[in-house]
């Protein structure tokens, strides 16, 4: 229902956008008729970082990728399957994820340790390992710098849109690009919901800097989202720096500030792509908390609202039910005064101090007409401030998810 | 669409079940047309425990109940409404909760202190105290020993059939009767679903015993239910024992030991038809996760799964469906090892260790047709080990809870 970033990525040239990059998707045969296989490749060696699922259960593609991310500080591709998720499936999974690899570096002609290895889909089934070798092939002979749209559409799985963004600014007078693609609709079909990122950049960063300041971006971002709390075996987030532009970022400089601030849109935008295509979602809410006593109160207390089923179906139904934020709040575990909470819709004060209504319900109920709900939460206790954001919750959801295979 | 409790509670005395107790629930006008006021008294004074919502947004009537539980040690009566909390309203719900008690204890002729008071209903309205302390005279005049079923009712919003049970039992030839209401159908219409729990006992029982008690009790029943996680300002469980038996039953006994079992299965009949009242509920979900480091361990592992609206949906669905039971046990935090990782559905093996599918899913899927689920998860860890109970989560839990108003 959401076609806006679709109709955007068309446009513009995602994780390509970054010099040095070419990337594509094609159909291997992993799925029935939808590309299913992706390639991203830097034509010269780049630094990479990565942050990986907290899941205790690891597909073998997260396994790969911490090895050799751990183990190497050059670093050249990026291949990625859909359809199939690698995942609980043992000391097969685990050598096929190692094939991916070695097929990847075998056309290209690197080392399989400068490849990240990736998948997403049904868990618990094996890998058909020759249709993706031999797709890894047939993939690599089409490389190119426009292939980003294909790239975003072939590490879909249940997703309604391709998500696709890019950011271009000036650091000392030298263009410097990012880029990047998701993907993500909330754990809806069977396990099938990984969420994924992949993001390109023709800046020089360090890998111990590069590390840094993706962890920090995606704690801000790519965590911050929330549809049903479920989190996946296969998540990952891979960013990857070629320097082909020239310009190089260093800690505690201006041009870090700068790059950060971009890196932080770009993600943010792509991780709120994934909320918006939340299995029957027809709204984003973006929940900030403000006057808590730490940041990670605030964190806490707008996570448990983002989470409260009663909150998502209240605004699925335009319905300013300010008991159920309250109640939420009241059960994150953090501390605050609730005489003092407050709760502003789409900068519409509905709830001051003292339990104050300030608009008939009817009345209140017109700030959730919207397709985007700023959801203001104000508790006068600190300076602990947090944003994250989620969809609400239609009947939709329950419906799929209860029935996906019949 | 579960009568059974209804029958049952029809033919039983509930809350009089012990001996020395009188009950009754009267319409008093909170609502428009239903019982909304209930009265249980002791014929003579007795000791009381109480269990209270963690959620930092308290009840007027909370409030109140543990200053009356903390300054006092004998107690008569419980008095509750329904269908206004009485929550989120400042000072004038703190003193409407106070008239509450002194009405109830002006017409019993008891001092206000052995008073508890209790709401339920829609948070943020001022209660209309007047036809609360009207509706407590005229209940005083019918209280009796076969009142248990119009005070089981008159505690009900959102509830669909009455909860009320009761044991009896011998110590030392004597018989001792334990008996309880309760209400609750997850947390559904706007703020309504509070969980109550009032229980009564001839036994006598020092007031710190009956305290450990309650609170271990509730900790294994009340606080392992899970419809959709969000807990109310109003929550709360009261107990009685007035002694009327002439039996004492004291702690390190074996009449001690008899007494914790019996509470125990009572207290776990209420909370499961809370369970059973789920909105949209058609299944009950037991979950016991055994073999993991610790119990701790375990009832972390367990309310993962029971909160997953992943898993709810699929046996909603009667999809056996064991990545994603798998996967949220990976993202509860505990410790275990995937690999051993087994799953047992109503009896039937469905996974065994290194993730061997015994079953085709069509006939797995049969294993989950029963009302009642057992959902076994074995980690073979260690020798942790709880139990907690869910519903299913079906199209009606979104359809009403968005829509409630219109």
């Amino acid at each position: 229902m959401f076609q806006e970033s679709y109709i955007e990525c068309k446009v513009k040239k995602g994780i390509t956008a970054a010099k040095g990059f070419k990337s594509v998707g094609i159909h291997c045969g992993v799925k029935r008729v939808k590309k299913d296989l992706a390639l991203i490749v830097s034509d010269v060696p780049a630094t990479a970082a990565g942050v990986f699922t907290l899941n205790k259960v690891q597909a073998a593609p997260v396994l790969v990728c911490k090895e050799h991310l751990m183990n190497n500080n050059s670093f050249r591709a990026i291949v990625c399957n859909s359809g199939n998720a690698n995942a609980c499936t043992g000391e097969k999974g685990y050598k096929d994820a190692v094939a991916m690899a070695n097929e990847t570096a075998s056309v290209l002609g690197i080392s399989p340790q400068e490849v990240f290895v990736s998948s997403t889909g049904v868990i618990g089934e094996k890998l058909p390992i020759e249709k993706i070798t031999t797709g890894i092939k047939r993939a690599a002979a089409h490389l190119s710098e426009s292939g980003y749209l294909s790239a975003a559409e072939a590490i879909m799985t249940t997703d309604t849109f391709a998500k696709s963004h890019e950011t271009s600014f000036l650091v000392n007078g030298i263009e410097v690009n990012i880029g990047g693609i998701s993907k993500g609709s909330g754990m809806i079909h069977p396990n099938m919901a990984t969420m994924l990122g992949f993001v390109t950049t023709d800046a020089a960063i360090s890998k111990s800097t590069l590390q840094d300041l993706l962890k920090a971006t995606c704690d801000k971002t790519f965590n911050r989202i929330i549809v049903d709390g479920d989190t996946s075996t296969n998540d990952m987030v891979i960013m990857l720096a070629n320097g082909a532009s020239g310009v190089t970022i260093e800690e505690g400089t201006d041009e870090y500030k700068l790059f950060e601030e971009e890196l932080f849109e770009l993600l943010k935008k792509l991780s709120i792509d994934i909320v918006k295509d939340g299995e029957g979602a027809t709204k984003v809410i973006e929940i900030t908390v403000e006057g808590a006593l730490t940041d990670a109160d605030a964190e806490k207390a707008a996570r448990t609202v983002a989470l409260s089923p009663l909150v998502k179906t209240a605004i699925h139904g335009e319905d300013a039910n300010w008991g159920r934020i309250l109640a939420a709040v009241g059960y994150s575990g953090i501390e605050f005064n609730p005489d003092k909470f407050e709760i502003t819709i789409n900068e519409i004060p509905i709830l001051k101090e003292n339990y104050f209504v300030t608009l008939p319900n009817v009345v209140a109920n017109q700030t959730l007409k919207p397709e985007k709900i700023n959801l203001l939460l104000e508790l006068h206790g600190g300076n602990g401030k947090a944003t994250c954001w989620t969809c609400d919750f239609s009947e939709e959801y329950v419906k799929i998810n209860g029935s996906y295979r019949t």
